[in-house]
């Protein structure tokens, strides 16, 4: 822990470190649940919210117009270890960074590498000084440390970067997770010195969240949350859940994190997930969600809706010409049937991906500003309550 | 030829037969193209005029939306072929036929099949009496005939369906050529008899237009286009071309079958094809194409442009962060890079094959609007010769 009023002090120090601004609006009485607004230098983010991922520069299958116009998107992701393999850092620099490259115009959040790492890559080494790996494309070798992991971010130039960590896998042994949660503390203070000392690209701010991990074992997640807190920084994630572990197990460390992570900073639990545990989170204190889930599983046929959830292959959609969502706010919902979304996933219409992946993401998008006004309405709980069971049904 | 006579009996008298209306609103002094209207229950097109292919009910990777206010369509083909295996019949008639099905409310064509049984379908059989074949999708054995494709296209309720007819390869030899032709005219005769005896099922009109036929055999496609016009039907399509041979000979057999089809019907160049082989068709006559070009090249990185081909993987494309096409009219062209979708190709990412085959279809529409403007404004030859070059050329 002697690192801590360094840290603290870089980070205070550093201009880059002070320009996103964050304010809570709203609280809900009966929960830890805020509603805040991000501004960033793309642009403000209401909270809570939910981000699309856009893996390699693209969120699938839906158009930037789409996503701005329709799902009404306020930030998206994208994950450095594709960027940096293809389009790569050359490219996205002469483009002027990843906004420059895609035309997207509002804020963007880059992970920081790990996590594709560790589940996509052959051959990876882990050590101190980082993660040595072969591409899952060509196999090229390629090395991802604290510092060149915040030299790639500033490349791609999101206005959220995150610090590198590694994200335990679910279960994992307590020493195991006890050695790698100090290992992401020590690269933490890597990262800030490397961001510390570099300044953006493009003109814009960047703002750089550190990680708490600290696997299920609640004495790591304090010590991880504690740790974090104290480095002060402009915004905190909570890594290394919603890895497999039982739902409880998630919203308990969310708990427990969300209690000690500085309240006036906003909260990102990463990689989190179904509708219900989007609004369970939000319960929790926090403020800041992505998942592949809507457009991965939407690929799939797989639709969320405010009525429950639909797998769109089933039979028994074939002949029922009703509209796939009459609640869905979506240009989708009305103007397309569940007969007809059936067949283009059966004729295997890319169409149909393109449909499900617009619909799910408008319904994420749609559930969190919902969320968002009964905070501020003052009837969150009573809401959530009557939501979650409808969230969770089968259709 | 005896049947004529009869069948022109039939025309005359059967009232689902003089509904559509197309009327010739100005011509070129230099060439036989026309700019004209085909009125329809499901709206007015303006002819020329190309047709988005949309196989399966679905142009692949373009939204209805896209296709009504971006692409502007006027309207669009269904392959009888794939809706009839997929969805089938059943659904398509619970749905109130194709329009219910995929939401498209301008007018629709429908192909009779028969091409498609020919270039996909395993293990056909064709005699006197049809065809049999085995579903590509599943080896479940079918039959089309000339009744049972008109049953068919009376249950998908395109606006204007076609004559089930046997479409020649390239090269052909003569007696085959002439042997199909015959059969061709048989089962046309048969067609109109069995559209004669049934009614639309969904309230509008329905048009059958007949098909030229004759291989590349002038004596041929003269006899097959003196029969096809004195049926005295509402339209009239050439089929048959665009199958291999030299693009000589596809005008050539085009400006002879377009010399003797009626003046004062619109005349349809089945499958054509690149922008340039449009413009020279409309110059002979031509009102209305289709191709799959634009979308099925597009998914392989092929754009059509007014400066004419790029194949957008090429490594040339790989830093190129100008506008996709600076001269074109479609969203999608200012607001991707050409590098932005390299990438996009590079990486397998959907949203590539969907900008581009927007962008494609885009193209198209806009080539065939100004062809209309230049046809009525008096200069359309000499935009023409400006314009082949262009198109024509390697990007």
């Amino acid at each position: 822990m002697a690192k801590i009023p360094i840290l603290c002090y870089l980070l205070y120090l550093c201009p880059n470190f002070a320009r996103m601004e964050f304010s809570i609006l709203g609280r809900d009485a009966q929960s830890s649940a805020r509603a805040g607004q991000i501004i960033t230098d793309h642009g403000t983010i209401q909270t809570p919210i939910f981000m699309p991922v856009g893996t390699a520069g693209t969120v699938k299958a839906v158009h930037q117009r789409e996503l701005k116009e329709d799902v009404k998107a306020e930030i998206i992701l994208g994950n450095t270890y594709h960027l940096y393999l293809r389009p790569g850092l050359e490219i996205l620099k002469s483009a002027g960074g990843l906004h420059g490259f895609n035309g997207w115009e509002r804020p963007i959040l880059t992970d920081s590498g790990g996590y594709q790492v560790y589940s996509l890559s052959d051959r990876r080494k882990l050590n101190e000084e980082g993660v040595t790996f072969q591409s899952h494309i060509d196999g090229s070798r390629h090395k991802f440390s604290p510092e060149n992991v915040m030299d790639i971010q500033r490349i791609i130039g999101a206005d959220i970067i995150m610090a590198f960590d590694e994200c335990t896998p679910y279960p994992c042994e307590y020493g195991y997770a006890e050695r790698s949660m100090k290992l992401t503390h020590q690269w933490l203070s890597r990262c800030v010195k490397r961001f510390h000392e570099t300044d953006p690209l493009y003109g814009y701010n960047q703002s750089l969240f550190p990680i708490v991990q600290g696997s299920t074992y609640a004495d790591l997640r304090r010590e991880s949350a504690e740790y974090i807190a104290s480095v002060g920084a402009e915004g905190n994630a909570i890594g290394g859940l919603s890895v497999g572990e039982p739902h409880e197990i998630m919203y308990e460390m969310t708990a427990l994190v969300c209690s000690i992570l500085p309240d006036e900073k906003p909260r990102y639990l990463m990689g989190v997930g179904t509708p219900a545990n989007i609004l369970e989170s939000i319960a929790l204190g926090v403020d800041m969600f992505d998942c592949v889930m809507p457009t991965r599983n939407g690929r799939n046929g797989m639709l969320f809706t405010s009525q429950g959830i639909i797998n769109i292959r089933n039979e028994k959609w074939k002949s029922d010409f009703s509209q796939i969502d009459s609640d869905g706010q979506m240009f989708v919902d009305a103007q397309y049937s569940k007969a007809y979304l059936r067949h283009l996933f059966v004729a295997g219409e890319m169409l149909g991906s393109m449909i499900a992946s617009l619909h799910n993401l408008g319904f994420y998008l749609w559930l969190v500003r919902e969320a968002r006004k009964h905070i501020l309405e003052g009837d969150f709980m009573q809401w959530k309550h009557g939501m979650i069971p409808r969230l969770t049904q089968r259709l």
